[in-house]
């Protein structure tokens, strides 16, 4: 299988960033932990802070990718673009998150993207990325 | 009459999206027909799905045409800093949408860009756009 | 084609009420127009102050007209029985508004009537009728 | 006993307007059932779009009809003054409605009618007109 | 001076309906006394459970009378027409009521009224007529 | 026909518990004449005061009956879970209520179940089940 | 009649303050034209700009006057301790205001005071202190 | 490792209840299914909609198991009384949904329990399950 | 007198369950205290984390206690139905927490049961359950 | 111990005002009461209308009593600027009410100043202060 | 320059009360440093725990000084008084707070008194006060 | 110091935008005159409408400016994650606005970044920079 993770708007900073919520693992590292556990699957990376961005890379992923693992950071909560982004392509996209976004601040508990999605999973740290490539590869 | 049409988020994907409530023509065709139709005038054309990008051409528009036809798609409902971006430059902007969005979710019946546009035009399906541009060269 | 342009309350002060608002034309001088406008179709009008009789001309207009023209005034906000009376019937009704609700006061925001038309045209004035039945004759 | 059927807004469209809600059987049909079914009982109909007319209806019946069955269509949600045309009479009047308002859009949810009947029936069509004459005749 | 009194839904019903709010005496009769009372004014009375007649007896009453005493009864929560009708005239309306709209039930808190009126006053009984006929005759 | 009574929290204390909306019969004694009224139908009758017990009772009834009567009492405003076992079986429901729900506190104006029953009928007092098992039979 | 006018925080500085909406009359010359125009009662006035103060005043007034005249400024829409201590005495309290407080800031559009008054009056400029005095001595 | 699974109310029904949203497929042959997926380890599974029972369940598995997944259905939005439970124990507890509850009706789009537990996996329907399985034995 | 003790779920979970804001002594030790402190009244206790059985539970000490003292935990937030029950029962019901409620998690806020209650104590730990019962004896 | 209690707006009238809620017995009689009851400790008694002067009595006595028995009357629900005060010193603070806030008006049923306090007893009429010197002096 | 400083209720607590969000300085010696930092302007100072005396202070210092800085403390959220007195003076209003009000509690996130002040500092600790003599001095 | 300054969207348009508002100067003209008031410090300037580019700026500053001045524009009411940006970085960032944003439209009413920055200076028009600066280099 073909799969890409897009992360979102300040993930860029994992490792660095607020380590009691988000720990102090880079992505970098933990995506190489990523590939070798699934090395019979092709894994790709994208991030950036901009809305726009992540929208055109959802719509270069269609009928490119089998699946998409998307963490749209603070995104999640304000952008019906991206929510719209998901809804008009076909690879099915799957919603992780690193922290439980129901138990933080009141603007974090609603999700514009989740109904779009094939599925949700949120609150088990980094781990949620691997939960979310199990679910795609079963 | 020199004219703009913006388009935001997600149009791009005109005519493969959500075929039910946008419909199966690409925008380009429309596009294609609007300058035969209105052949006297000239018809620009842009797409982003970045707010800021939107932004930047509404400010490059200014006082360079004499109206922009605006569909700002998710962001129509979120953006105040395109609101804001209307309401500091002189060239009239029309709001359109190809659905009626007052009809759809709940977070879709609100259009922060309405109070700031000189009209708003929506429910037509693409027809939004034509009668947006007649609304300019009466 | 037959088109039927039914304004609600208050709009038949047109030219003396708000001037700063909705002009100071009054509408039987801009019907006049509009009919010379389209002198090729067939335009009558019909103003109520009750909201019970704009239903009755709704139901009446059904398979006599080809379109419907609303402006249903204060009653866009209120009324769930015009929105009844639009959904039970075949005509295509276009609401039209010479402002543009959306940027008024807080109870003006919301159109329960929207959702039941084929189109919303608000903001240009009482050019909003012109559009509205081109609207309907392309 | 003598009792008064008032049906409010739209609900002379009853058997052509969206059927998939309401049915298809007209309401002078079902009528005709109704009063062979009670014809012990003098059963007499009256049907206005007009809020205030139903007003002058319900302030007419007091004291000359044994009971009330009341649809009041859309100004259920939305009218005090149909509310307090209840409270200050004394014949009792019973709230019906063909489909389930508190399964349908938000708006519908509320009802300020109810509090000043005798009891609301709801959801079963047409047969709720029947069940409430049944209420009044036990 | 010449006042018209405009009296809405149910206000008919005074002297028989809820008496522990409204009171026994009928309005006819308390009209008698405004009349004797102010035996050098002009005073016209108008009555109508209609919200769109109440809306005509507006227009109607622009520039014949010096000023209007409107009780608009349950349409006083929820009718931005007649709001639009006072706003639309330069006759000065006196908003009135008998009990104290704010100390009923929620949705009697609110007046769509006031704010196009020259003032308010509530709570006293028949006797805001009174105050009311004094608030334009000083 | 088999129709089975389902009462919920508090209804055991029928006939003790506030007369003032309640009144003062128990229902067994209520339930010995509506079983005398339908003789020619099986009425059993089941109570508790447990949520999750009211779901098996639901399950079970399930084919077993043609219909049920179901007044939650507390649990109507309250359980999602009650309104997903409706939902969840080919048995028709009723929800009857002895008092209007919608003129008492605040939290008593939401029924969840509503929406999944094939009809609602409240405020006849225990006249109200009567109604409800004439809604099955007829 | 001995009459106590108690006057609110700010309204110290009638005649000077946002003249657009209070006037330019100080209130001690409009108290001076109040005394002459009621000579043949007594007027008292106290002002302060301490809600605790005020409630002191409502107190003492209590069986020492026949109507207090309140207009509570900015208090009247926060002040449950105001609202507490005109319940708490005899002496019947009449609320006045210069504007229309239902017109100007969402904040201002509710009164805690006004359920527990005997009237209310308000919009008609320094003149409403005048008809809450008329609506005590008829 | 030794793991509990915990279904709420109505999940008993699955394979019979509203397909279109839970599939045809029994909770017992799923069972079946992760318990021979996951052989080595032991899998133990409690079904009850009594909302006091599943706290009682999550109490007594407290110490006994290495983790608990847990679908607690319609109970997942309104039970504090269970999310107190979880927040009481050390066990770790998964929450599972087969639906994606964010986009369903209003009232399923907050999860009280969330919170409490180590993490959430909704949408995949019934491999939801063994997502939950595969985040406990990393 | 003879009091009864009621404890809610989770309860039974005291001495071992979020110690920081309930403290580590469990319900039974400090029953014990109690029983001596007040060795010449008759406490009993019972402890239930099924809704349902609580509500059984206040049924069955009417009258047959001389007052009940209260902990319904998690419920009181969110059951209709338990304070239903204690509006059905003569015995009077003092409604205890350990915690204050008002300043926790926002959901916490608000009880259904207070206005059904003789009276609330929250906040002094264990000890709320003392001056409940000290409360009764005076 | 020395103990202070504070009275805040129009707890001076107890025994006089709105009697069916507050009792008829004076304070200063209830006072005289609870003082032989504790003869062995001190007890002080502070009343004000003014909420600045409750803020300032609750900053002296901080060090000075050993405790503060609050009955902070209509500035429960609006103070923002007693309950920082409370949180501003370390003698310990109940709050107590009359009656049961939480089951009369709306405006009532928040208390800004519970979080801040060592406990909260409201209901029990007067004997609310008597269990309040109780939870001080164990 | 002639500044006056107003700080209102608790504010007199500062060096002692809840020093983690307010620091441990006392203001009379932070006022101090400020009187030697800006020795050539004329700084004076008043602070007050009641409402009405803020008010009082503010009227008096019109015309008086050249700027008022204001830390209206809790009253900030609550005092639409306040605001009405900084809005009926000609002196500007600097608005300061030691925290950030947007940050803490949410019925702090509002302020009532900033719409009428000429700017607002928040978050900076006691250097909040030496930037607003900054604004004033420039 | 080494100081960065960034404009959020449409802060480009200063000089010609809503002049009533933000006044007629360019920003580049300011911040020529801020350079040459702080020729001591390092002051650099960034502009962006794209919301990602301002994560990207913030991002990138981290440890090279000892102090960030941020006016976010309208992406201080809708951007979580520009919020997120700031709480992930260690250089201190002050939030600034030309004008005071509590005092114009709702929905500016609220900013999402206040509560990660060090401190807020709002309504000095471009002199909140100026103040903003003097807030670091104290």
């Amino acid at each position: 299988m073909k799969i890409l993770i897009i992360n979102g708007p300040n993930l860029n900073l994992l490792g660095s960033r607020e380590k009691a919520i988000y720990g102090d693992m880079k992505f970098e590292d933990y995506l190489y932990f990523l590939k070798s556990l699934f090395s019979e699957h092709i894994i790709d990376y994208y991030q950036s802070n901009v809305e726009g961005e992540i929208i055109n890379a959802i719509h270069s992923a269609n009928n490119e990718y089998d699946g998409i693992i998307l963490n749209a950071g603070g995104y999640t909560h304000t952008s019906v673009a991206i929510a719209d982004a998901i809804g008009g392509i076909q690879t099915p996209v799957i919603e992780v998150h690193i922290s439980c976004i129901l138990g933080r601040e009141e603007f974090r508990h609603k999700s514009l993207i989740a109904p779009k999605c094939m599925g949700s999973i949120m609150g088990f740290g980094l781990d949620s990325y691997r939960l979310g490539i199990l679910s795609l590869i079963k």
